[in-house]
């Protein structure tokens, strides 16, 4: 089903079949980015890349498919034939999945016929803008932790069960130890781990039996679940009288909160556990957390070992989406590529013009320090002062002329439909998360008011952009135009 | 992929191997219900039902999936042959699929035993949760159109490839007449529908090719998106020109609005129009929309045909979850099934102990009063006048003795396994929703500030649970509870 080419909006297909009949099917580039971090934040983490590429390649209509458009009595017989042996034969140009993103810069770049680059958008945004999505909210969890242990416990507040499981990749892929969504384990191997339930606790007379059974059963992960009935009556003391039959035999458990606050309750809880020589006990929290919830317990001190992080993890909480758009940079006119502008009041939604590539700078601690966007016909080399103009100020720039070394954001993904990149486990894409992020100052990672990275044009494309704008004259009834 | 059973939260399989091996599953009834409707609304639509039932009716286990969970090395052989053999043979009462729901009442009820009954916790809340999410979403924006045409247009802002389609499903029941997902379409038998991107405009030399080549293409679904250059420049007089021309072959265009102020544009263009004789060219508009921003358009009068949502509509917008929950209401001790309880220090989150039943009273015009709920075993029955309890405020009630009829909303689904509520149709149920909120006075239909719908406890489950509450003593050292 994930493979479908259904999997997209109709106006695709209609527009297709349109340039089809029409015979306008010119090379294309088109650009993903976004214009906005999600959660008020100063970076974003790409994921998704490696679903989108798994995607791609697999991408086309079976019979049942088309037999499915045929009966809507808007497509002709030509057009599905053609449909029927479509697979995306363009170039996908990425970021490396888990790089640090911002705002306005290119994160994908598609060159295809535009038949193919039309076909792929829907699913394209809707892979990419979601994991992107969850796996930001996830670092900004992981940092608000300040390196804690999170555990992705969304499963059944997710959006769909592949909201729920590409959630899982995508958290893990932004700082998540580990999921307890069973099937998101299997398909990506990621860690699964689980706690107990309040019903465990009510299935039997009485909760220390509750524990004890427990605690047989899995000596070596007992977790109990001490707020059923009072956590600091019952709840502790039957945890320390198993904590302790358990350490004669050499075993640790741990203790949940699920209720309450967590502060006040996770002090006491040391306390009680510390005073019986329980040390090794951990204790995990759940219950409707947030990246500000835990940078708020954290500032308490708060003595917590791990954060079960649900709902929030998994469907972003209170901003559900990343707006990320795909718009035409260029298109073919007589055989060459030509830079191609979407203008808008909102100077914001004027879009750079061009086959773009992305540059970071870094100075000599290997810090990051601003990034550019170049047409990628430039010759950025270390060594030269660049102009870093604002996208959308006139005249307003910087040049930087001490920095120490450069790198090319995008890499080529897929030539001519076929994969090229290399397959990525999941560890290794967030140890690049990991990697990442520590090259940019804390000031930039801020779960509050954070300090804004700059992302800059170069002066070329910064007078393409310009000559273009001032370039597209009024309309009037005259020119008709 | 969507029947796998290891769509659970590994604590559900870990609890269910210590059931399994303690021998401790007795029969039980598990509540779905809610505490909250969401988006600060006064009613809730039940969406996701048909689903779930194809779900349980499917979830199992196969060898893939059996040697995942041993690779664990977690899980006893016996209870792995115990998985491999499973599939739910209980029992499923729910209310119809698009009934009017409120918070507290029992939406579903299962009766299995309770490793069965445990398993199927995570996907029964992700499915119903998410659809139940998004139906009352939908059914909140079409009430604000005053029963316009809503075409949802989701896809590329969805949660993953699911969160589209089972949004797409969802939308639909809630009041959408459309989807643009294509595969939503030929899954569920929904219509598809579409318009064209701005990406379309800046494919031809100019605007007024690229509206004529498409109306030429499309003559009975044109509709142009005017605000790719100058809505009320050249937009809405290119599109004029078209729809004159198309008039001339009998057939009519739209035009669809993405930017800008859509009262202010929508009354421009609607002038312009009827002033060419195009008083059938119909408005589309679209860009973030939800319900608050729709309720505004209508009262400001803007001339508007249809709405095109997408965002909002497919995740929730700035609420992403229904807090669904599924909470232990009794279980058999000695072969006979006894209530249970889950206290809290929050009065809201304490469960109505019980096996219960959910009565819908009516006035003469067939307007809903107040809904009751009952033990199942009591004889709720018309003619008798009944007291109504506050489900949390002690000795708060009032009697209802003036009412028609009523009505038990929840319904045997399946039983012991099988399935025997008949399969329905999108359309009925998007029919029931209609229906349904026809019976609520609009006062509990206001998009702000909604007023309350009752829910009440009868006489017999408040002393319940009264009884039940104060029957559990605090637990102190010496009881050892």
């Amino acid at each position: 089903m994930k493979y479908s080419a259904l999997l997209t909006d109709l106006y695709e297909l209609t527009m297709m079949q349109g340039y089809y009949l029409l015979g306008n099917n010119p090379q294309v580039s088109f650009d993903m980015f976004f214009r906005r971090n999600p959660f008020s934040g100063g970076y974003s983490i790409f994921a998704g890349l490696g679903d989108l590429i798994d995607t791609l390649e697999h991408f086309s209509f079976d019979q049942e498919a088309i037999d499915y458009l045929d009966s809507l009595g808007i497509f002709k017989k030509d057009f599905l034939d053609y449909l029927s042996n479509f697979h995306f034969s363009g170039n996908l140009y990425a970021m490396d999945e888990g790089t640090v993103i911002f705002p306005g810069e290119p994160i994908v770049r598609v060159e295809a016929n535009l038949i193919e680059a039309q076909l792929i958008e829907s699913i394209l945004l809707n892979i990419l803008n979601f994991q992107t999505l969850i796996a930001t909210k996830t670092a900004r969890v992981y940092n608000a932790s300040r390196g804690g242990l999170i555990l992705e416990f969304g499963l059944r507040r997710a959006q769909g069960w592949d909201g729920a499981v590409s959630a899982s990749r995508a958290a893990y892929i932004g700082g998540a130890a580990a999921t307890s969504n069973t099937l998101a384990g299997k398909l990506f191997n990621i860690p699964v781990k689980g706690t107990m339930a309040h019903s465990w606790v009510m299935a039997f007379p009485n909760e220390l039996e509750s524990f004890r059974s427990f605690a047989e059963i899995y000596p070596d992960n007992a977790i109990l679940l001490i707020d059923t009935y009072d956590a600091l009556g019952s709840g502790i003391e039957n945890a320390v009288i198993v904590g302790k039959e358990m350490k004669k035999k050499g075993k640790s458990i741990g203790v949940r909160l699920d209720s309450g606050d967590l502060s006040y309750l996770s002090q006491k809880v040391r306390k009680r556990l510390d005073k019986e020589g329980l040390e090794d006990c951990t204790i995990t929290v759940s219950n409707d957390l947030t990246e500000e919830i835990i940078h708020q317990l954290m500032s308490d001190g708060a003595p917590i070992d791990s954060w079960g992080v649900g709902t929030h993890l998994v469907t972003g909480g209170s901003e559900a989406s990343l707006a990320g758009v795909y718009k035409l940079g260029a298109k073919e006119v007589d055989g060459k590529m030509v830079p191609t502008i979407k203008l808008s009041n909102n100077a914001e939604k004027t879009t750079n013009p061009g086959i773009k590539q992305v540059w970071r700078f870094f100075d000599a601690d290997n810090m990051a320090i601003a990034d550019l966007i170049a047409l990628e016909e430039e010759q950025i080399a270390p060594g030269k002062a660049y102009r870093f103009y604002h996208p959308m100020y006139e005249n307003a720039h910087f040049i930087l002329d001490s920095y120490d070394t450069i790198k090319p954001l995008l890499k080529k993904k897929i030539e001519k439909g076929k994969v090229i990149a290399p397959k990525e486990g999941l560890p290794e894409i967030q140890q690049r998360v990991k990697d990442g992020l520590s090259k940019f100052d804390r000031t930039y990672k801020r779960i509050i008011n954070p300090h804004i990275y700059k992302v800059s044009l170069t002066s070329a494309l910064k007078k393409l952009k310009l000559h273009m704008i001032e370039e597209s004259e009024e309309w009037t009834p005259e020119n008709g135009k």
